[in-house]
């Protein structure tokens, strides 16, 4: 599968641009989740452009071995998801919705919780099969780029970032929706 | 103050040469603990160069009116902090060590617990006078650059992030120690 190499300031661009879509869309909400580890960076560069708490969630699929498990554990949660989600309008963060197992996992269980609402917001949605749908109750999805199934090298899994930069070959700053 | 502009990919080179100190001192710790949100993404990116699992904590200093309050909130914990840390090897990652108030909170808090040992790690070490010391049972700290007093201003930070990197005048990669 082609790699597609992106720079960090690429992903602060496109996170720039999600807040725009946030801003258009009216979508006030009272503090973002973000989905650890990948939703860290994200979330964080959304903080600038929208300002507003980030309590985090985690979850592991793979043992201290690196052997991939066959369902998700929780490595952390939220402190009292009760009286935090209750009521409360809320953003999900996450890198990219890939086979979207880790999102809807999180979204079935934010629910539970009686939230105002929930959203979603990725930098990537992968056009690809789907292992969960989005629940009907969350209204708003937005997404930094819409990909073709494709290898996403993000910049802060690069050993040498200055060859990252190197490959990452988008425009500057880069086009919405390029495959 | 003079300011000081700093790159994505200086932060990420920062974290790298913080990984060779952790690796040349042989310290294997079982897990990071990031304090949110500016240790977010430096401990993302640590993952990348020593793959341990990230759980986060969370304080606030500024109300929802964006007034400094007297004593820091605690906004997200450890979901079971005895048998997280007790006997444990943890890494504690922010993003600057200014007055060290933060970090300085967080490792009297987690030394409650009784780990194994807590070592920390900082992009930058200010110096300048501390409102606390570091506990003496913290026998590792790991800073990637000792600066001066500076205002840093961090890419995450930036509206502009192409402006950003004009105004990173490090070099590149940038030299250890530069005030």
């Amino acid at each position: 599968m082609e790699k597609l190499f992106l720079s960090y300031n690429q992903i602060h661009q496109t996170v720039k641009e999600i807040a725009g879509q946030i801003n258009a869309d009216g979508y006030s909400f009272d503090f973002m989740i973000a989905i650890g580890t990948g939703g860290f960076i994200p979330a964080r560069m959304l903080k600038t452009f929208i300002n507003r708490p980030i309590v985090t969630v985690g979850m592991a699929y793979y043992d201290l071995d690196d052997n991939k498990m066959d369902a998700p554990v929780i490595t952390q949660w939220l402190d009292d998801p009760i009286n935090q989600i209750k009521g409360r309008k809320v953003l999900l963060v996450d890198e990219v919705d890939d086979t979207r197992s880790t999102i809807g996992f999180c979204l079935e269980r934010l629910l539970r919780h009686d939230p105002a609402e929930i959203a979603v917001a990725v930098l990537h949605n992968k056009n690809k099969p789907k292992s969960r749908e989005i629940p009907t109750e969350v209204k708003r999805y937005y997404s930094g780029l819409e990909l073709e199934d494709r290898w996403i090298c993000y910049p802060w899994d690069a050993d040498d970032i200055w060859e990252q930069d190197r490959q990452a070959v988008w425009s500057d700053p880069p086009e919405k929706g390029i495959n």
